[in-house]
């Protein structure tokens, strides 16, 4: 992880990206990037854009307009919305139906990615956790679960587990990685540590400070990896709960931090019609 | 003058302020303003966007609609386009038609004024040069030497004299200027040095290696100060001429330098009622 930095001195020729959500105050992406540009000598700058869900038509335009804006990072609640108003989708934002970059291509399209399934594998490999062979269970089928899910299954996991309060969004995700990973089991599980090597809470139980735990961790085992995605608080009481039982514990913000590398690629890419 | 600094740390707390403009390269606003946001300890950051006239609309739009971001310094060639586009004008901006600076209120209305002509006024008055009583002569009677006049005419100037080679648009600043400052008699002049206190040159001729000087310094007095308004290059052939005679000469980007006060009091003014 990068310490945080001050950005170097901005001027006329230097290039703008920005992270847009609602809400934005919480968003880690300005001291991620910008560290990143003042490291690798990039004249850019990175700045949080406050954009409610009614305006995303009109800043995605004026995204389009603007001759030094030249990539976005688009958070909740934008990522669904923000997909069906680029140009082309790379192979993940396909599958997932959810943008979470934008890039501005040197013919003025738009492509969106989705980096977050394999930031959240890069946060976990960073600390030398493979998830090849492993029997993991992940908590939650929305967005987040969604894409974590797929890419779990990219990475050969021996089986993975999805338990989600909504029924109907457990299956679809169940099958749609299915179809899509064949070579994996996946198939829908209940919330309940016991026999999981690795756990991944991709729901919001645990933002608050009286949330219950989002699963039966009576059975966990010490040698399971325990990782939430909760940004903050960082140490969500399921980490706190599974460091209590030895467990190798996985904060959330590794997330964001896995996938800065991908995201850089995908921006400042010399062949872009890879991408394409 | 402050000199370049890096800009705090951002982060999802960050207010956004811009300067708008095509071309944008040249613009010196970023360095100045994040200067003083760091001086003053203001989680803030001003980055430069590039707009062309057809997207001047949206990119309004825009800044009007996303919840943090609150400012705008406008330059070349929206200034006049822009004015059009917000919801209230400053005195100076009334008179001139055209904005440099937008605020966004509390309520959500856009404020727009104009420091142009308060900026040269203040550069000038940083080193100790008076314009109270003083025979200026302006050469340009565009934009920038209208707000140049106008503020020269507030400071009670003995008299001024207006040269642009557009007699249409000479007589129609020599008039507005007039009928507001009825206590300074303002009239055309030729482009000739000889009898003024202050030169100051508002056209841009300067800023090509081969422009003719933009008046006749044949009689130049060593007691003349002698301005341009010209960014780049910071000592225009005028400049040059006039220092080999002995002239007090006065740079271009004191102009920008002068108005960071004012606008920086026009953004975070607390009764925002007061421009109105």
């Amino acid at each position: 992880m990068k310490t945080a930095r001050a950005t170097p001195g901005l001027s006329g020729t230097t290039r703008l990206y920005a992270i847009i959500g609602d809400p934005i105050a919480q968003v880690g992406s300005p001291r991620l990037f910008n560290a990143e540009f003042q490291a690798r000598g990039i004249d850019a700058v990175l700045v949080a854009m406050h954009v409610a869900p009614a305006d995303l038509g009109g800043m995605i335009a004026t995204f389009r307009a603007m001759k030094n804006f030249d990539g976005l990072i688009v958070t909740v609640p934008h990522k669904i919305q923000a997909a069906a108003m680029v140009d082309s989708l790379g192979g993940n934002a396909a599958r997932l139906g959810a943008v979470n970059a934008i890039r501005k291509l040197p013919d003025g399209r738009l492509l969106g990615d989705n980096f977050d399934g394999e930031g959240f594998v890069r946060g976990l490999a960073a600390r030398g956790i493979e998830l090849a062979g492993r029997k993991v269970l992940v908590i939650g089928a929305g967005g987040a679960g969604c894409a974590v899910v797929n890419a779990i299954a990219d990475q050969r996991a021996a089986s993975i587990g999805v338990y989600d309060i909504d029924a109907t969004r457990r299956d679809a995700l169940v099958r749609s990685v299915g179809a899509h990973s064949p070579g994996v089991p996946v198939g829908s599980s209940e919330p309940v540590a016991a026999g999981f090597d690795v756990i991944v809470n991709c729901t919001s139980v645990g933002m608050k400070p009286d949330d219950p735990l989002p699963l039966d961790i009576s059975g966990l085992d010490a040698n399971t990896v325990v990782a939430d995605i909760i940004l903050k608080p960082v140490r969500t009481p399921l980490l706190e709960a599974a460091a209590r039982l030895g467990c190798i514990t996985h904060e959330g913000p590794a997330m964001l931090e896995g996938q800065v590398d991908a995201v850089m690629d995908f921006f400042f890419a010399t062949s872009p019609q890879a991408h394409a």
